[in-house]
């Protein structure tokens, strides 16, 4: 712990500072309620999703370490919910002796996808073909070997589909190549399905992780979440599991940490990782015995972990994006009373279309089912309709 | 809704205020973010257990009608997480327009014991003899019908045990009778056990009801609610589910409506009645589809009601008291890490002994087994050992 935490009197709690106040700080504070901890969140305005309902939010820019600085003053512990504080910047708060949990060491795995790529080649994890490219000859070489089309990707700054880029042949990859920034291009892999597994881990060492979940994407954002993966054979969802806390415990992670995977013919494939709160496991705050928010606050704090068991046979998500009508309020009257048992999530942001503004969960058994009134009332809550 | 509501802007969703910043309103809060609604707490001290995490928190005093119009003033509907607004205050609230949920009509029934008594009775709904008294002859008249002990309660005031007295005899009547408060004398009731069933009613008469749960009580104090209550009759279960449904649309209750109840050899009698979420109904936060604190704000906002369905075979609650030592947290710790199942929920309230600071739910199969793993955690939260 930091300075604060050691000159903590009797009966005062540990206080997690979380830079960063979109809906997965959000949906933290709410976990931290529980644990009766204290929380607070680095926002950049008072309206973004997290500072509207925590008591403990600090306004400032996360991109400045001064600002970082007096922020973690008031904290035992700094996490993130996004991963686009600079490098040096947290490498600066850890000199100051600020205790930042992930470590800058591991989240620039989460950070740069050259070095996660690199890294996972050097321990012998299954990727997609990759390389470093800064030229268009490159970029055919390497086409030439793995055919097109190929997936170019910035190294940093990317996410929800943002910084990728499938390119059909040497035109598109030249459009991309002319922004000037770094990228790495990898095999456009034919998959079967995308799969992902949240993992926890405390500083001391502890692992936990969460059933296999099957996502379904479109245009690059995560739309729907089945748990667990239907189908997936158990020696692929234990081999899964296995390959999470595996890479929780060699990249040293601290927190949450998400796995993307490709399911393919030639076996599971990472796609991305994430070290927080993640969307692959959203439905664990009902879903499951512990959440996946209180799991991460519980590993920066260095808490034991918590059963991750699942609550339900199945739980499906599916993700509310904005529609063309902002006022999202008149259609929860709707979608409440159409499904009783649906469990709504609502952000708090403000309404763009294709933006994540909500999610839905529902659970029980019959995963069909599930899926359908998961999908309606995501949709009605979109769009009005019941297909969004 | 209030002026507030109807000059809303499209987006814009409504905000409940709460009067009280306890624990009842701190759970309140934490099932507001998911809804994304408004959510507003009128507290004493910024200190208080709900104003520690709430970001909309007004200090102000509650008895004072300024206090509560200011309050008010940005909200779009009041509701409270106890009954001791006084009801004159109430009453100028709603001839100023502001919508009040449960409004002062309904609530007067669970802010006096004789209003209340005296309504069930006129209902015909089954209670313990009772009598208003204000002399020691007048108890001796009821004792020498109903025999000795007698129950002594304030009219107005009580909570958790206080405001009641059990008296063996007339000495200690006459004790209480020299408090000069108002009071009612009950029949001491030979009762089996304890039972509860909590409500929601909204404004538009939707009912839900959830589960009857048995509740165990030590010194005035609730310590233990198993849901559902084990063993009792299937027709004694919906008796009482229809009570509790049939007292909140006859008392007009809006919000959640927890009725006590006594199980005699003679059937069900009513103990109390709170217009609020209740101690009983802790266990839904994880036991039922619907928490009672979403089920609370979705019927004061009008909402269609959530299911109230079990979300496991069994759940066991039991809270934790304060001990002799403040220190909480560290034995946190080692509760988390003796059963990754648990599911705490502390209050962040300064520790007391005998105060309410917390609570903890475990869900499953197996009430006993349950039962023994919420005792142990909650005990050792208390006290550091395993029976408090």
């Amino acid at each position: 712990m930091a300075e604060r935490g050691s000159a903590r009197g009797p009966g005062a709690v540990p206080i997690v500072g979380m830079v960063g106040a979109g809906q997965l700080a959000r949906m933290t504070c709410q976990a931290a309620v529980s644990l009766g901890i204290g929380f607070r969140v680095l926002a950049g305005a008072a309206d973004e999703s997290a500072a509207q309902v925590c008591a403990g939010t600090f306004l400032g820019d996360y991109r400045f370490a001064g600002d970082l600085r007096a922020f973690a003053a008031g904290c035992d512990v700094l996490t993130f919910d996004h991963e686009h504080v600079p490098a040096a910047a947290l490498r600066e708060l850890e000199e100051a002796g600020i205790t930042v949990r992930p470590g800058s060491a591991a989240l620039r795995h989460a950070q740069d996808k050259r070095v996660m790529r690199e890294r996972l080649a050097a321990l012998g994890v299954p990727c997609p073909p990759f390389a470093p490219v800064s030229s268009l000859g490159e970029v055919t070489a390497f086409a030439a070997e793995h055919g097109w089309p190929v997936v170019l990707k910035a190294v940093t700054g990317g996410y929800d589909g943002k910084g990728v880029w499938i390119c059909a042949g040497p035109a598109a990859a030249a459009d991309v190549l002319s922004h000037g920034i770094e990228l790495i291009v990898e095999e456009h892999v034919a998959l079967e399905r995308e799969l992902a597994v949240v993992v926890a881990r405390s500083p001391s060492g502890q692992g936990a992780v969460y059933p296999v979940v099957e996502t379904v994407q479109r245009d690059g954002i995560c739309r729907e979440v089945l748990a667990p993966a239907p189908g997936l054979a158990p020696g692929s969802a234990a081999a899964a599991q296995r390959l999470g806390l595996r890479l929780a415990a060699e990249l040293g992670v601290v927190g949450v940490l998400a796995v993307e995977l490709f399911q393919t013919a030639a076996g599971l494939l990472v796609n991305e990782l994430a070290m927080r709160p993640h969307n692959s496991g959203h439905w664990t705050i009902e879903g499951a015995r512990t959440s996946q928010f209180e799991q991460h606050l519980r590993a920066v704090l260095d808490l034991p972990l918590g059963a991750p068991a699942l609550a339900a046979p199945h739980a499906v998500m599916v993700n509310v994006l904005g529609g063309e009508d902002p006022d999202i309020y008149p259609r929860l009257l709707h979608v409440l009373a159409g499904d009783p048992g649906v469990r709504v999530h609502l952000y708090g942001k403000p309404v763009r279309p294709g933006r994540k503004v909500g999610h839905v969960t529902v659970l029980g058994a019959g995963i069909s089912a599930l899926r359908d009134r998961a999908r309606r009332a995501a949709s009605y809550l979109s769009s009005g309709t019941e297909h969004g």
